[in-house]
């Protein structure tokens, strides 16, 4: 048994971490860390997990932590970059599921994040964990930088058309919606169920976070700056992002199908992507707590603009789940281990 | 007082039909009609409207319909095309809240709606009931076509912009959001709770029905053909219909301070549109239960892609309160009488 | 034009209160108070309200308020008996809707709500604002203490039977339902979309605030003490409050359809409650957004035991509604006026 | 691998069968039917089982049931009893989810159920799959007559109370919530998203179905008669069942604290059952997705009231889950095999 621990476990990814290593069966959560909770039991925040941890949260030590093999961070952005030098020379290995190691332009970083990075220099050294990309480099990363929720949907819908060169790149339109999840766990008025329920709206439209991240991975695929026109949503669920993602095919006479087959073949040897037949339109229900996205491709009246769905779960496949992804290739295990979870619908 | 008559009174826009005419100063209604309940009592169908109604569902004969100074149709497509001649001949005045009347062109309704036109001739004398194009003619009509939901939050956010010739026509992108009552009271599984709510997707990618006609009236306000990507989604809510458009500029350097005057002078005279303030979010439940469509304009990063957001509720804005604006102003009424609803939110 | 005030404008019985007097005929909103949000419009907080008020918010001063006919407290409990005894000695009258006049013993009070009375001397002149018991006392009231949600729909509910000694009032039930906006509009996790939506579950078994209320009230018109089990619950919805009430029959031979015809007599006079036919079930929609408490009688197997269902909306009938219908009764006006509103149903 | 069949997959029930099944370790589904979708595949109907089965929907015929070892029926109540005799009399082990076998009174069941009973005979051998009851009859039954949603989370609740005589049997009082999919995936207009969301009722008042077989079953512990009042109620969710039951202690002065262990100790080698501490309350989205039962007590104010609160998932305690832990035991499998799922929050 491998030991991990969570650093930040009562927000939404933390206890999403608890919810599949709890059947995990090569891991065992050693430590589980939460300044505001430290002392309290994990069943007593959690009543969904009572009986699955003896655990109660602790302080973050780093003498604690280091007794893992692997430490995942799920806090705020600038948390983890403060502890995870030490942890790294004490030959932890180290996920992170914020911002702090996504993004490579430091400037970029910084100005998007509104503060200066504590350890620029590991920046270059983490690995961007989207298994779909970096598979073999995570496998041998001490340091990897867990994706943000929209970017793992934007990138898988786009990916196979931009590494193939299909689609004009300048002129990309992702328009992407979240469940409230995706905000977290914090007690905020715009979250509140009478704000956000039976209700759908448009926000930061001007600037989101993700939008640099986004950028800088399709600019990568890409050999060059992409441009991207991206509007997140909030809509009134638990659970889920769905991308609509529209791109201009570069020769209007190229085969659908065979971009379809493109698609099946990026992804063949990817467990976590499912291609769906021609024209399906994926819900977000029907990945619902499993670490699985699906894609289906669409090109409306055979015009020259595809239109490209991506669904996934913003706290698996968008967060947590991924994460674990991660661990098992870091950690030298199976893939897929403790990810075989069957979506919950209805 | 005038007295009006709805025909098909039990799906949504029929019931929203009677929330607000209920409480018009002006409007009596003199008889609706269902050929399933009829006989039944219109408060046992919906107890929310106990107390407002004496009337009872009754057989939609024409000798009743045609003591109506006005009638609506809020039936299934196809039904009112069949009735119309007769009722127009006995001098009653229409409003058709389904799509018989809604496209010019007969043979692309035919191929759309997947029927041959009853009443072809009577089409090109129909007017489609948007106030804020066509007002001086829906006063002096006999017969208005009342918009899609989907058409009326798209024109109004992208008229002014195609008015003016500022954007490039022929790659508009909409990428549009509709709460589940859109999908009317019929018994469906997909309108099941269990199957849309905490969910969200894309359907009708291929081709909705809402896209001839919003591309009809677009080219008109173009003087020539638009390409438009038309992505319709199911969002988890009742009511709502969110429209986020992707527009290129044709001059980059073309001032956003200056679009927004402009959007602000071409809604000045009516009544029903808020153009909010630059950089705004507007949400569905901020238009619940109302007729207006909030707008607003981003030009995110300076780029040359504008989005424009537009709101309203499906059933008042989107159906059964433009009806009845468009009735107002054929019956000579003030245009905003018995529409002075204040949102419900929360 | 009567002018009145709203202390604590930003909470969601203060947006209720705009929404409403936004159409009162008779009345003029002069200010509005938040310490918060002080010098912010009020379309700023409420979108839904653009257009419908130039106030911003202002410091609820003394000298500001005392300028209106009736001042509106919608503040958290112990923040109305600061202020009122200056406010009544410059004669302006008062509805608070919190709890601090709600009840008349002191030292319940003080238990339950864990704070010293700043004026239990005015408490006694405090009339409890349920028109359908006060109506006559309301109009001649300076301070009127506005009911909780719960207790208008359980005493609508139950008042019928125990005036006329028809039930045994040792072992009453009260299972109660709530909407989340019952909870408030501030920041709390227990409050979040994703913390309450899609579950249910029962709160405050051990104690709820409304309980002493209820219990005070029922009392009086019992003429002595009555024995209630209250179990409030949490339902993932909006607005509404549902009472499911459970009475033992005194005599179980006792007639259903005469106890009907009591109810429907007994409410005759009351324009906001609506008996319905046996065997009804209210459903909180029914009611959304109006003033209406609608109440349905059952018998189930024609055992002893009654049934009573009470359906009214917590914001509306639980609170800024039944303050309005107050208002009108303090200051002359037609007791339903500005409260005509349909229910928003679908 | 013990092979198992599934008549009627296509409903909640059938499809909740299908996700759990998928990750039994000893049991292989080698059909599946479905006479109105015969022919199409599993994944076509259910996008969130894709990749899981390989099965296409079957005709219903004795032949291809009886190569099974065990046969779930999660069909319309009356359509088990028809075939179950052949199956029985093939060799084959048989869970009906739906009424068939849940009442031994043939008269009740006809009132009830409104039709006859086609095998009454076998009604008699029929084991009421409640394991918590009846675990060791279970394991030699063939024939397992799985337990409705309601009569779960009430008896759960109000056993080890009766079993000890502790409270007054003749005044019962459950006041149970279900979330929609309850009612099934019929497309019936009650169920729709437009109709059941954001609002709360109490149906079948006058009497529900379960009531007999609640009854019934209580009785069975009391030794005698009870007497219940049964309120079911629909919430605005998808999937769970709450139930707040009322008892009056036999004597007042019986020990909280002793009742509380009590059930601690009714439950100690039930996998399933949760008796959480004292003063807790269960959310029924503590058991989403498990096969877990929380149960928590309460004496409000100290009365001899007693409350009960009992959540569930309807879905898999419920249902599908229950029948799972019942062919476990049938098969001789570890009971609480394949059921092992931590719940979905949030």
């Amino acid at each position: 048994m491998k030991k991990v621990a969570i650093v930040g476990g009562t927000g939404y990814t933390g206890v999403e971490l608890l919810r599949l290593l709890a059947r995990h069966p090569a891991i065992e959560v050693c430590a589980i860390t939460s300044r505001s909770e430290a002392g309290k039991a994990v069943a007593d925040i959690y009543p969904s997990l009572r009986g699955e941890y003896d655990l109660a949260f602790t302080e973050p030590t780093t003498e604690t932590l280091a007794q893992a093999d692997l430490v995942f961070f799920a806090t705020p952005n600038g948390v983890a970059m403060k502890q995870v030098p030490e942890l790294l020379a004490a030959g932890t290995k180290i996920i992170d599921l914020a911002a702090d190691f996504r993004i490579q332009d430091i400037d970029v970083w910084s100005h998007w994040y509104g503060m200066e990075h504590d350890c620029a220099e590991l920046v270059e050294q983490a690995i961007y964990g989207l298994p779909e990309v970096n598979k073999n480099a995570i496998k041998s990363a001490r340091l990897v930088a867990n994706p943000g929720c929209y970017p793992t949907a934007v990138q898988l819908g786009l990916l196979p058309l931009i590494e193939r060169g299909l689609i004009d790149t300048q002129h990309l339109v992702a328009d992407c919606v979240s469940g409230v999840s995706g905000a977290g766990r914090g007690a905020a008025v715009g979250s509140l169920l009478c704000e956000a329920s039976d209700s759908f709206k448009a926000y930061g439209v001007a600037g989101h976070r993700h939008l640099p991240e986004i950028k800088e991975r399709l600019s990568m695929a890409n050999g060059g700056p992409v441009g991207l026109t991206f509007v997140p949503h909030l809509a009134p669920m638990i659970r889920g992002i769905h991308a609509t993602l529209y791109a201009r095919l570069v020769n209007s006479q190229q085969s659908l199908e065979l971009i379809q087959e493109w698609f099946e073949q990026r992804y063949m040897d990817h467990p976590f992507v499912d291609v769906m037949p021609l024209g399906s339109h994926p819900e977000t229900r029907s990945v619902r707590g499993s670490n699985i996205c699906r894609i289906a491709l669409h090109q409306p009246q055979g015009a020259d603009t595809l239109v490209i769905l991506s669904a996934i779960d913003n706290l698996v496949k968008g967060a947590a789940g991924q994460a674990i992804h991660n661990m098992n290739l870091m950690l030298g295990l199976e893939e897929a281990m403790g990810l075989d979870i069957v979506p919950l619908a209805p």
